[in-house]
């Protein structure tokens, strides 16, 4: 099932042909994104997944069409949407820059159906590898033009990543730093349970910074708990008491292996990192 | 001047919108590309573009249509092309992965024609900006899903490099590796000469293998140059009797100037080493 939304509100055909094959998010990954979970027809984080949009933006010199526009369009696929059979789904924003020299930029809205192997993975946990990103922990700063801490349309080395993991027998990827420190997954925020102290690695290691995990960490606090932003080495994945995986789409999937080694993986602990997370809507 | 031909050679209006938006090559940059000039109505180094649209499609584990397709595609742009008003042109080979789920790939031969800048670049030179790349020079094969030595849509950092490059008030950028080496431009080899000796930097720093360098290589060689492949410093590009950016569309582009600092630049030079390549056709 899926609903597309023209950013002028119109809704139209998902099989339809939408892009020209000279657009710039075709033939470049020139563009860039997000995807919104929409809960009982509410979506979740809409203000610091469009936030994340504009910094994108910022970062690629990419005219992007008005915040309302973008609101307008989701406002069109919730209201389209068959909410009596699918109670969530996952809406994808997309801003190509468009065809070169136009400077017209496109984008769209697509609501999608979230996958059942996806649910599956929420309740029940994945194995993770860590993989090699191949970036210093300070390049981003010094190296804008790599773009580390955009979301863009550029996403082919996050599914080779996640072909690898499959090839390993592993569902999930942990991207670390060549210091060994933690980065992020190819489509996820890192997060850590330490006690009563959840810890995630800081956007200035040149990743994104996690809406999901950034909900999360509000709700914590608020029900008492430390949070950290902290740097730490891939061996801290393992000497924790709980590691989720955080994704707008996947929320707090738990992570039960990694490269192969079980960790702790405690079921009551899970279900509190939810419930904290639930606990903001 | 755009000419768009299919995979199965029919020929389809390049204004039309050709993909879904849930082709994973708009959602994901997550499909590889070639670009070819074609120079009164013979394409140059066909044959080793699409052996290296092959290794692409093999690293990211796409099932790539036939080869006689995209010869096929290939033709049907130069037989549609108005060759009476534009003698040379370029035609881009662009494969995503398609829909999801769907393993039905999405191809398709795109003649475009040659900009007047890239034409003025040619005869006048460029200026360079070095850039970090941020990787190691050993890392492509310790990481294949880093996806180093693939031509792939994901190239969002290669157009922010190219803008870094004109903030600086430059023409080109030269990626260089974690230990200072070179690597490659974003849409070209780097090729130094050194008294009757061409250089270039090996592929297995992670860089694509570039054709119209190897066709240089090989006339070089025949009319009795040197040739070398190997890992050389930054520092080597001002020592040199000549930097060159080689491209499939620009072919042999003289560096001028990088990072600011006038570099040796002799017109002769130039000019044998165009009549070097020249010499395969």
């Amino acid at each position: 099932m899926r609903v597309l939304a023209l950013l002028d509100g119109t809704i139209a055909d998902p099989q339809a042909p939408l892009f020209r094959a000279d657009d710039l998010g075709v033939m470049r990954g020139d563009g860039i994104f997000e995807t919104i979970l929409i809960a009982d027809r509410k979506p979740r984080e809409l203000g610091p997944h469009l936030d994340r949009l504009e910094h994108s933006a910022a970062l690629l010199q990419l005219r992007l069409p008005e915040r309302a526009a973008w609101e307008r369009a989701v406002r069109a696929v919730i209201d389209n949407w068959p909410w009596d059979t699918d109670p969530q789904m996952a809406v994808k924003l997309v801003c190509t820059r468009g065809v070169e020299g136009d400077d017209n930029p496109n984008g769209f809205a697509m609501g999608m159906q979230i996958e059942a192997d996806t649910l599956r993975k929420r309740s029940e946990g994945v194995a993770a590898v860590t993989l090699e990103r191949g970036y210093a922990p300070d390049l981003m700063e010094r190296a804008p033009w790599l773009l580390l801490s955009a979301k863009t349309l550029s996403y082919a080395v996050n599914m080779a990543a996640m072909r690898e993991a499959a090839a390993r027998g592993a569902d999930e990827v942990i991207f670390t730093a060549t210091d060994g420190s933690v980065l992020e997954g190819p489509t996820s925020t890192v997060v850590l349970a330490q006690g009563h102290t959840l810890l995630t690695t800081p956007p200035s290691l040149g990743i994104l910074k996690g809406t999901t995990q950034g909900a999360l960490f509000r709700a914590a606090e608020k029900a008492g708990w430390q949070t950290r932003v902290t740097k730490f080495p891939a061996s801290a994945l393992f000497e924790s008491d709980g590691v989720w995986l955080a994704s707008s789409v996947r929320l707090m999937t738990q992570v039960r292996s990694i490269d192969g080694i079980e960790i702790k993986a405690d079921a009551d602990l899970h279900a509190e990192i939810d419930r904290l997370y639930e606990s903001n809507y």
